[in-house]
């Protein structure tokens, strides 16, 4: 199950389309396309880019096997020519992207791919599955970690994951949402993102009591100890029984327990007097863990509540997103090239309006308040506009033009990074240790109003006049009567 | 990122248990794991167990790699003698399983194991996450499909995935779900579940107008047409459109069309007024497809509204399973072995009552109505016992056990089949054809009061009158007072 050819991995709409523009000498048609979503996540205001790096590996290795040509022949929908020009298709366009970590809105691109319409077409899939899956979870964890209020968020979620990438990767994009360390090995092992754990509730049921079962433990780790305290009774025997293995293995060796671990009934309650049973017995640097179905809004109501939790353990509901378990990032096409290169722009109309999109090849414009380093708002241009941030500049309103902003002492940052130029790879990947760090200081530019869960205030992601000029015209003259 | 070791998707806190088993001297302790959920998705009767296929392959394959030892020896927390027993390391053990497509409910074992405390311990993650996923996946599946009442439900969902394998994976546990067919070319690749797909909207975004890309594609196809309507007005541009290049390409060819596809708007009127257009058109045998965020629900309720739709293309409600993304299946210590190989049951108590385990090694009987052939309860018994169903036999809710119930004229089957034997693998795969097949049977052996979306029937599972007083010796022995 581990030899998958991911060029495989896309919608068959993908081929037949593919087949269709080789046959009808569209094949080499230069298009644009913009990767971007139009609504974020648990009504939170912001979302973090985060799956580049397998995009990046992903590209680098389009290939078809001789086996998938042989799969695509048995169709019998395909030509002979497109099967063979399959045989040495590889990807020879442009992509640019935001990097991973940067925070990002609605309706801007994430990625912008300028490729011959076959190649741009079939890595639609690919492309949207990664970006949807990882930035879902890299928001997610940034919500959960922002819950905490600066106590540990752990990872634990890989048994409830939608399958095996779903726990790597999703162990990835929540370390770079913020989370301290993951439980999964093989992401550390991958990314260097620290796995740790220590016992689960099988463990203590091997021995014939839990004192002896906490006892082995602390003689195993006596350096490591964190002990789970919830499999007969929190209160009335695992806590007593690891303070006393504490007492009677690692008192006499000098060392210090890590923590005790709750995962079952009222925590917030059992937390309290945990932690007044620890103190009393002179632990006072002895953490507690709780896990058991956490989210953002249990954590929160429970530090509201004055639990004594110095950790969070949160599996499910973050490796899963599972109170909204969909990022809906679409790939759209926004513009072709005509025989002399000119750039046509294109707009998908939709009776949804939600769902017109914003034509073009684009610059994507963050601009910050030079004095506090805020991010006042994105401004989204035609690919040759340029802003000149040491003049003011108006902002307005794409739907209620009337709606209008003057900014100045402002910095224009262009979001959007060259990765591919021509098919070659011509970004610098960073380390994964750097991604979360930018993770975090992207977060840190935004106000407080950005971040609160209920009702956040919209970031504007306006449209510079020429571009708005550009899309309206198109939608005046696509649009059927 | 397609090289990856799952022997090393595993939780941290497996390695350090094992470690420490290999340490106190529990490595060759036998011990057996149950593999069960609590509750069903969605307030749904029953699940579809779905996943072992993948699980075969991980365990016959489970090794660590000198750079997995390498990796875990820089945590400086593994002995050098549980290291070097790593570098031969492998699955001994037995595993029992239902086979996939088997119709489950709570609190029974799907999968049991039996094996070395280290063994058992290790691979805990990778059978959670995989029987979690597709299990869900599955059973999500079947309600939209019995949703759709015998229209085809096609999978979609490829791009809003989390993850590669979520994509590859759910698509397969859709088709054992009852859908008949996907989107996803590399599923079909690898298991012969057929996709199938036509265009995007950038097809038509490609040409110069609408008419020119319908009339380009029939004339690319003319055997397997299905046009997407609804890029500029469904009604006043695509459908139009659509029959002007059935009229001009298809009907000279003597070629029928497949269908038209409509994928925003309010669809139910728009698949009506289609569909009128079309029979007017001479074209009744093309069908109408609907796509655009599908789940049981909506599609119930298009169908109960007389939407003309003989094909729902479903993708991100199914393929996240969205309104319920968690299967939550667990995995829990049931039994060890002592020296004389005794088997000495054992129980996970919890202050969360649901969370109280069934101890023992457990056979896990289905018993059938012999009239209708229907599904009457199931029954977990003591490894030893036998159901004879030539007799009478009397069933009694565990928990008010005076809720009795008298049957007879019914077949008892045993639902855990031997999948390893000693580490090898005894199991003869069934075709992915005749999975599907017999999970289908599976669901018709259920009433139809099972298989209702609201306030479904409990299914019982019961309990031996052995299996009964066991669980309730050792609850008594192990309750704190």
């Amino acid at each position: 199950m581990n030899n998958i050819n991911y060029t495989m991995l896309c919608d068959f709409y993908e081929l037949t389309m593919g087949n269709g523009y080789f046959k009808c000498g569209l094949k080499d048609k230069i298009s644009y396309f913009d990767l971007f979503f139009r609504q974020i996540p648990d009504g939170g205001g912001f979302a973090i880019a985060c799956g580049l790096e397998q995009i990046v590996d992903y590209i680098s290795n389009l290939h078809f096997s001789d086996e998938d040509i042989k799969f695509l022949r048995n169709k019998n929908l395909f030509s002979e020519e497109f099967l063979n020009y399959l045989k040495t298709f590889k990807f020879t366009g442009d992509i640019y992207a935001v990097p991973e970590g940067t925070v990002v809105f609605p309706n801007e691109p994430i990625i912008t791919v300028r490729a011959p319409a076959i190649e741009a077409q079939l890595i639609e899939t690919f492309l949207l599955l990664t970006i949807n899956h990882q930035t879902l979870i890299a928001t997610k964890a940034n919500r959960i970690v922002r819950a905490a209020e600066g106590r540990a968020v752990s990872e634990f979620g890989s048994r409830r994951a939608q399958g095996a990438d779903a726990a790597i990767y999703g162990a990835r994009a929540a370390g770079i949402g913020g989370c301290s360390s993951t439980a999964c090995t093989v992401t550390d092992q991958l990314f260097g993102f620290p796995a740790t754990g220590t016992m689960a509730h099988s463990w203590i049921q091997m021995f014939d009591d839990e004192y002896t079962a906490f006892k082995v433990y602390c003689e195993c780790y006596p350096n490591s100890v964190t002990l789970l305290v919830d499999t007969y009774n929190v209160l009335k025997s695992g806590v007593p029984n690891a303070i006393k293995a504490f007492d009677n293995v690692l008192k006499p060796l000098g060392a210090r327990p890590k923590g005790i671990r709750i995962d079952s009934g009222d925590i917030t309650y059992l937390s309290k007097k945990a932690r007044m049973m620890l103190d009393n017995a002179g632990y006072e640097d002895c953490k507690i863990i709780a896990s058991n179905s956490l989210d953002e809004y249990l954590i929160r109501d429970m530090i509201f509540q004055g639990a004594k939790i110095d950790f969070f353990g949160v599996g499910e509901r973050l490796i899963t997103a599972k109170s909204h378990p969909v990022f809906g990032g679409v790939y759209k096409l926004s513009a072709v090239e005509d025989r002399e290169g000119n750039i046509i722009p294109k707009i998908k109309i939709s009776e949804n309006v939600t769902k017109i999109t914003v034509p073009h090849l684009k610059k994507l414009y963050r601009l910050y308040d030079r004095e506090n380093n805020k991010a006042i708002a994105d401004q989204l241009c035609v690919y040759d506009e340029i802003i000149d941030d040491t003049k003011d500049l108006t902002l307005f309103d794409p739907t209620f033009t009337w709606k209008k902003k003057k900014i100045n002492n402002f910095k224009a940052v262009e979001l959007l990074k060259p990765i591919f130029k021509n098919g070659k790879c011509v970004y610098d990947k960073p380390s994964y240790k750097e991604i979360c760090n930018y993770a975090k200081a992207q977060v840190d530019t935004l106000w407080d109003e950005i971040k609160r869960f209920e009702n956040p205030h919209v970031y504007y992601v306006d449209l510079s006049k020429k571009l708005w000029s550009v899309k309206n015209s198109l939608l005046d003259k696509n649009s059927v009567e």
